[in-house]
């Protein structure tokens, strides 16, 4: 599997405007030319924002984005105005992805190619692109064999989440889900057992049975994970809390359970 | 024990001036009579910034400074007019702590207190407040006894760190050492077991005893344990990797020994 990462040298801005997370400037494409290239030669893009008033003028755009299943945000120009970098946007801006993703029969085969069952993380809603790297970076240490991230409402593989993942991104595959719970649907039909993470689970971590075809779930840090994706689960685990703050950080969570995999695994 | 935690209403400027790591400009005290007034009080002081040249007139201060135990940094009248915010610095500024530091006599009360072996987590060098207070997240959670950070080349407990641990230091003490290779020989004089966590252990995370009065030792990002405290360490301890990334980021290993020690103690 070709894991291609690709750093990059310009600093970022640190702007962000909004929810979007646009951490990294560099990975900005500004201007109908730039961004129709990309995605004619099927560049990984995790967003398009286009100005409100534009979608007719950018409707070849606009076509192919929705044909790749690329989110589009459709806001005021003067928040294309406040991003952009060249001041020449022309009403489109893309954030390209740092990594491409892969897909889901991909993350199967690493596990068949390694003679193992399946390990995967599914990451539902991580906002943070640090807490998404050191999950990736987790996933990586601890073997398993990719790591699932939701299209919405999520961090994609921005250059920030490549440098927090400390080099991992080059070693394991990322899946775009475009729907989580679809995708949920698809792991358990092929005999994968789901393994939600929540403070008042049913099952104490460490009488989870992770030896199996295993996916770990891990909430947002907010609000956990969402009532879809929790009802999706078979088994919702919990890290006995013996403190009075009742939560890890999700990075943190994620690392616990998949060493405890790790651990049933050795053994 | 009062654990004080004060919450500052305050944006961060997030100016960096170095790698002492100014991340709170709301925790900066400026001037001859805000800094000397909170030294006089008692107030918890992470370090001083002094200009070059105004070492006769701050003589006071920098007494008092050294009495306490307060590292002070002589630096350029232009760095200090770069972290400044009123503009009216006087050649001294303070960086206050946002939370009070307590003694290891304090963190042994807690452990006797709760009728457990002592279970305490030793930072080596982190400099990075998300993953300080993430580790202070997860030993509150892991239901640890303390923390000890060292004063010198390390994040302390800036408003940054307070609001990384998630509420973690209104219930977790942290004791800053003056010299943390003599904090470790007292800890071995009482009968504290050291674990050094290192990728080349002599010893596999899941064969370590935690069970004992444990103390967890963790190096910083990029360099690990100082030689000098690895040395100090009774064990050294490796969680088993099974990627190709040869290391988690420092909070993340913290929490899977932690956790693993959480284990060892519920048998």
């Amino acid at each position: 599997m070709p894991f291609h990462y690709n750093r990059s040298n310009q600093p970022s801005k640190g702007r962000k405007p909004g929810r979007e997370d646009i951490n990294d400037a560099a990975q900005l494409l500004e201007g109908r030319n730039a961004v129709l290239e990309h995605l004619r030669a099927g560049g990984p893009t995790d967003k398009l924002f286009a100005a409100e008033g534009s979608e007719v003028r950018l409707g070849d755009i606009l076509s192919l984005a929705r044909k790749q299943g690329i989110p589009v945000t459709v806001c005021d120009r003067r928040r294309l105005d406040a991003m952009s970098l060249t001041g020449n946007h022309q009403g489109i801006i893309a954030q390209a992805a740092a990594h491409a993703y892969v897909s889901l029969e991909e993350l199967f085969q690493v596990a068949a190619g390694r003679g193992e069952p399946p390990l995967f993380v599914v990451c539902d809603g991580i906002e943070d692109p640090q807490n998404l790297g050191a999950v990736i970076r987790s996933a990586e240490t601890a073997g398993a064999h990719g790591v699932i991230i939701p299209k919405r409402r999520a961090a994609g593989l921005t250059a920030a989440v490549a440098r927090a993942s400390a080099g991992a991104l080059e070693h394991i595959g990322v899946h775009k889900a475009v729907n989580l719970a679809a995708v949920m649907d698809t792991l358990k039909e092929r005999g994968v057992w789901i393994f939600g993470a929540e403070a008042d689970g049913t099952v104490s971590l460490y009488d989870a049975d992770f030896a199996g075809p295993t996916a770990i779930v891990i909430g947002s840090e907010g609000a956990g994970m969402g009532r879809l994706i929790r009802e999706k689960c078979d088994f919702i685990v919990s890290i006995p809390l013996r403190g009075r703050v009742n939560s890890l950080n999700a990075s943190n969570a994620a690392a616990v359970l998949l060493f405890e995999a790790v651990r049933r695994r050795m053994r």
